[in-house]
């Protein structure tokens, strides 16, 4: 049985990712630090495991993979991970600025190291990120993210290279607006400016489907309100 | 029945493009200067109408829509049209340097002209657009299409913004790399960097079947072999 | 004695580049449309020639740098003419689509193409264009210039791999935002937001002065008060 | 008297720019790790402070400010910082990647943040960072250090937009292939693909003298025989 790895697969779009990679057929390794809370999402379904842990510790991730790759062969690892906060970079301390680099660039580093080499040995499996535009504008208080997530793209871009005659398909997708949640529809009078999760999840099961001979490594993704803005 | 207009359809990838909107079911206008190999690509196919004309002008690409409106509703509109002339800039007339721009780039915004208004009417409808990485890099010899490309890729980014929330999906495929056909075949030894014209009509068609709540804008296409170079 | 050659040398930025280069010792040819004006402009500068011309014409641009060269060896060639529309792109024409781009890019491509071979010739000389980050954002209503402010900067690009191993240092100035002017300065209320004039001319002449082990292509301009919006 | 902190401030560009703004009559402040290079490097000129000491420690900047700011006003701070190891992502391990992001954009974040404030305060002020676009392009085994250099590259991006308004200028000055040393000019047979690295300083100086309402925030620097390669 194919089997997936996703961490940051708590409530939201890492949730529509664990669910179209198990509709499609495949065992899927859940990871988030709040164990609880992956437990209340995916319980009841034997095809997903569910694994406590933070994606930044290089050994968590890669005991993730050890474990999954026991079920069998991990086909696609998803970084999903992202940190969150918004304050002037001069209201921030060192120790916040590294923090969301860690949270939003480190784990997806973490997850090529330790899904690359057994993905390169089979010549196969595909390593996805999820980027996000807004960020990497780097509007008033988004700098630090902005700093993490161009170096996630910059990583996707390197590792595509690096991969990529090896056989694995590393690609980025960048989320360019509000993802659909309780709290966005809550926050935002015009529903038609939050993206539905599940079509972005569409979206990476997609760049998954493609084969070797047309590969993409960048799409970006946004609702039909929200262009480009 | 639902209609397509795709022009630059000759050999290559318009053919691909021509074959796979038609295998989904819609009449396809095929437009292209030369006529006598329209005829012989598809003749035989009830579904495909050829269209022997200048993309370039305005009114015929005007015709063509209006052509193709009276079979059905036109749902997708693509501009795979170019120009091709490698030599330094110095070396290139005014005319040579506008007339490469007007292949590439004139000839999307016509089509967006024509089919635009007409989809933006009915609120529905997918304009995608042929770009070129290689090119829009400008490596030696390729100046004069390095600014009709990034010419077209703008153009893309702003008809997004325009006519998105009307409710037509604008798209931009950059096709980074050789499309495999007899000629590149003879011309490369690694067949490994051949972009599969299918593959690059497959991601087309993916476009067009995104939900208006996750859209995509620009996507990149190369093989596994031949990353980001 | 060194002299220059400035297009769209009318009032603004044109005629703060005039007397910019003046100041430095050079003999300037100032080209637009609109000879009178440029009368007005510069009238009584023995070291200023006024050539009302169409700098989108080839032969027009030619004919300004043969006859500066009888003066003195061309040093500096500055493309400074734009053209100005904000309109939806679906109400454009395919005639002013055109129109712009060639106001905004075809009239650099000519003064490549006539000062490059000369200064190649000497191995020395500086060429260099107006840019406009505004217009290469393609907000609404300005796509049409994005497509031509974005190939100009494509044209920079190629043209500095083209001429810089001949000697010839060519560069890209990129306007973020409105130049000071009566006109701007009436629509503004913050002053602050308006980017001197002289400001941007003192940039260009400072490209010029560079070294050639140490060149730059491309240079942002804004104020304080408005940074990369 | 006015004076200037450096980071990253040992042989090669560091040591140009050091030389660059006590000739323009500031007083410097050195910092590097290795203190007795600094000696060796500035011994004799009562104008230049060596501090031994690394810039990823934030305490270290502070105090390093602190101290210059009792001989005078910090005028202009300079994070020249940068790490390098060439090597594969995945023979990497997360410990080297964290590393070599630290080196090259924490140690900008920890000057802004020392800097940034005093600055703000007085409404006066350079803050300058030392990019590079060969590493940003991120070839093969430059992953890592791409992922530092787009992070600081973001760093000033929203830097400028957060601090221009309060009158600081921030700028990233992108060096786009091998300075000219020692070790360089044993490498290269080309030595016209060597940037000057005085040239460099001076790009960084002429930076600095913009006045407000003409601010650049990004130039890039290469020879003229290397051009966007």
């Amino acid at each position: 049985m194919k089997t997936a790895l996703i961490t940051g697969a708590g409530p939201g779009l890492g949730a529509s990712l664990v669910r179209r990679f198990r509709k499609e057929g495949l065992y899927v390794a859940a990871l988030a630090r709040n164990g609880a809370r992956l437990q209340e999402l995916f319980d009841g379904d034997p095809g997903v495991t569910c694994i406590a842990g933070d994606a930044t510790e290089p050994q968590t991730v890669a005991n993730a993979v050890a474990q999954i790759e026991k079920i069998g062969p991990l086909e696609v690892a998803i970084a999903n991970s992202a940190g969150w906060k918004i304050a002037p970079l001069l209201e921030l301390e060192a120790q916040d600025f590294e923090t969301l680099w860690r949270a939003g660039c480190l784990t997806a580093f973490n997850l090529a190291r330790a899904a690359g080499p057994v993905m390169a040995a089979r010549g196969q499996g595909t390593l996805l990120f999820t980027g996000s535009a807004a960020q990497m504008r780097a509007g008033p208080g988004f700098g630090a993210m902005a700093v993490a997530k161009t170096g996630l793209r910059a990583l996707s871009q390197a590792l595509a290279r690096e991969l990529g005659p090896k056989g694995v398909h590393v690609g980025h997708v960048v989320i360019d607006g509000p993802i659909n949640s309780a709290r966005t529809r809550a926050a935002n009078t015009n529903h038609n400016r939050l993206i539905d999760p599940d079509g972005i999840a569409a979206v990476f099961h997609a760049l998954h489907l493609q084969p070797r001979l047309a590969w993409s490594n960048e799409i970006d993704v946004r609702t039909f309100s929200d262009w480009l803005a």
